[in-house]
């Protein structure tokens, strides 16, 4: 059966390292005029014209319009179609008429690969016209669209660039487990599952483990999945998300998270300046100016907000969404900032974790940041004094032997700390003015939706 | 109640982004010879001599040693306990016989928290002595250990290099869900959860998903939590651990896949290097060279290694570990490498998706990188013509149907593209030489264990 042709003498090969080939996106034919080019992608589009026709090829970064003509090309338009992957050879030839000016003509081609079926959505128009289910149902296939794939280039610009910042204030990159036997926010919206005959959940966030690790490293951040089981059905909510959280430890207020905060998002929206200015043009964003970000107490922004709009105040404990919103109008009216950090929410609505105000203990040492109507952070300063912690949880009628391995560090002695969580998606979809979260998300999970 | 002076009308208050405080890490006492300096950290160690005492102070980053005396200091070792955070003051004066230089004499602490009881673990000798199940079980506090926390500076090295070295080759990073319909690897080692009255899986590895994002971005990169519910109880394996995957389209072979991370290795090397001395030092790590890595087929590996040692083959299809052991032994004998690439592994062994060899179809064009006796990558190039792939997932009785929304991509058409995973803890143990997975992360999961 084998027909490999080895020995036990036989000496290793080896996989030379040598020159990799041209680095994907990197492709400048403009710096080519007068020469012969190869670049390979996909073919998005053609348009057949009279003598000639457009084919225009996707690249991993670009659209480029090639120009097919049996004057220079040594093969017909009829042997290619959308979707094909090629490799092409073409003339980069001076054409002040271009936009670029250049044009591309196509000499050769080589096919690597058949689509065996037509796209079931349309990807090559400007916009995606397809509803957003539609779209999420192809979600593999959307995602070629120019426009789709620039929300997540940026998604990885952000990303980049909030790892950047924190990397050069000296936070420590960590990897939490999701597999956990504890829910740090608790309540119900938990995902639950078997392990090995032990109940386990999904992490609803990284909350106890950054903690700890700010005993270790003092900063610490990391980027990752969180799982809420929420049952909410709204353009704001996913099940599944990505979660930016940073803790920070020897703080001397909770407004020291705030800052960091807020001079993280004026680097990444800095970087996104700079690095991806051809993304934010195609989606047409207009990037926020952030210099400081006003603040308002939790209590001042509901009297506000029901002053100037004449809302009754139902829910008391917490901002309803639609208070989000019209406190962020406020805001971008009065101080023209799209972000507003909203502090010292009630007790009762955080976690038993939160730090209460010395000075009022109904209120704690928190914040929310709003970014044009949506909440896209949470964080606070935590309490770190082991009876102080302990006397909290009597207080809410909790077991502290069910929390023994978290309060372990509290026993052992932990510095003053706090830190947040900025939720990926709700970040990029705000930044971006999408109008539902799930356009933030590649492979967004919902109450209905767990494919593809 | 409610205390807090607000008004409907008051203005916004804001957090001014004022300059930072230190950044952790960055101390260094011998740039401040004569003068006096401010440090915060946790009481590492206390040792009273006659008239004097040593206070070692455990920073971010660095264990610096104090010098409490009467003579210069504002309090007395008394109040001090181990784990104590605090501020300190202290003069740094220049002394030969010091190994730095310089020595610092303690003028004043602030006591910022105070532990409640002492440390179950003793973590302020060089080396923990404790048994691994005692320090997983006091994880948090067993990470202050120097050396343990070392490990993992270590280990967001790594990937802050290969972070920075897949995005220089113009990869993008994508983030995919880890509740997901399927599994890709299938079989029983995966772990089921009920999600809103559907079944739905933990993610044994993004494979799907980063597939279909070649056709968008043509080479994806993701860092994130993999699941694996196998009843393995070794010092290998892990139920969750964090796999470094890239994918890449328009690949002419598999061993592209091999260069592309022969030179991401090397690059985290280097870097390491470059940026990690004292990590290394500490660890006493001797960074393995890396210039090209030796590749030998599957069952040249196999044959070489039964004749070597006159082992039975008993696995024909598959690598025993000790096996990998034994051929890493004989491949750092020949050729002094502490890497190889094994090839071409049989086709029962690999998934569906798998690429075969044209020329021989009972194995795959695909490999596994072995690491000082341990195998820490599986790659391959995958199959992306739609015809193909059906008749293989065919040939092995498996319903397509099942595999609608991966497929669509064959169907609309893909480049051809390959990639690999990496385990970052068998990385890091393997580069750190440490005898078990679970010390190369922070809050291993293993069949008996899922706290802390």
């Amino acid at each position: 059966m084998m027909k490999e042709n080895c020995s036990a003498t036989s000496s290793f090969g080896s996989i030379p390292v040598s020159e990799f080939p041209t680095i994907p996106g990197r492709e400048e034919p403009g710096a080519h005029i007068g020469e012969e080019i190869t670049l390979h992608g996909s073919i998005h589009k053609i348009r057949k014209m009279s003598d000639f026709a457009f084919v225009i090829l996707r690249t991993s970064h670009e659209l480029f319009q090639c120009i097919l003509s049996p004057e220079f090309s040594s093969f017909s338009v009829d042997g290619l179609k959308e979707e094909m992957c090629v490799r092409i050879r073409a003339l980069v030839v001076e054409e002040a008429c271009a936009r670029t000016g250049w044009e591309l003509r196509l000499t050769d081609v080589e096919v690597l690969s058949r689509p065996a079926a037509k796209m079931p959505v349309v990807i090559n128009q400007k916009k995606m016209t397809a509803s957003l289910e539609t779209m999420l149902d192809h979600r593999p296939l959307a995602l070629r669209n120019e426009k789709e794939r620039a929300i997540f280039r940026l998604q990885h610009g952000i990303c980049r660039a909030f790892r950047a910042f924190l990397e050069g204030q000296g936070f420590t990159e960590i990897h939490t487990p999701k597999l956990v036997s504890q829910g740090a926010e608790g309540g119900a919206n938990i995902f639950r599952l078997d392990y090995f005959g032990k109940e386990a959940y999904l992490a609803q966030s990284p909350q106890f483990y950054k903690q700890m690790m700010t005993g270790v490293y003092e900063r610490v951040f990391e980027i990752g999945p969180v799982f809420r089981a929420e049952k909410h059905d709204t353009a704001r909510h996913l099940n599944e998300y990505t979660s930016v959280d940073f803790e920070m430890g020897y703080i001397s207020s909770f407004e020291e998270i705030c800052r960091m905060e807020t001079a993280m998002i004026r680097y990444a929206l800095d970087e996104l300046e700079a690095e991806y200015a051809k993304e934010l043009a195609l989606l047409c964003v207009k990037l926020p100016k952030v210099e400081e970000i006003p603040s308002i107490r939790f209590h001042a922004a509901k009297e506000l907000v029901a002053a100037r709009f004449g809302r009754p105040v139902c829910e008391k404990e917490d901002l309803e969404p639609e208070e989000e919103k019209l406190l962020s109008e406020l805001v971008k009216e009065k101080t023209d900032s799209d972000f507003v950090f909203v502090t010292h929410y009630p007790s009762s609505k955080r976690p038993f974790y939160a730090m209460e105000d010395p000075n009022q203990a109904e209120v704690t040492l928190s914040f929310d940041l709003l970014f044009r109507g949506l909440e896209v952070t949470t964080g606070g300063q935590r309490i770190h004094d082991y009876d102080m912690q302990l006397a909290k949880m009597e207080r809410r009628g909790m077991d502290p032997g069910l929390f023994a391995g978290y309060l372990e560090i509290h026993r052992a002695g932990m510095p003053p700390h706090g830190g947040l969580g900025l939720g990926l998606e709700r970040f990029t979809a705000r930044l971006l003015e999408l109008d539902n979260v799930r356009r933030a998300c590649l492979f967004p999970r919902d109450i209905h939706r767990i494919m593809p």
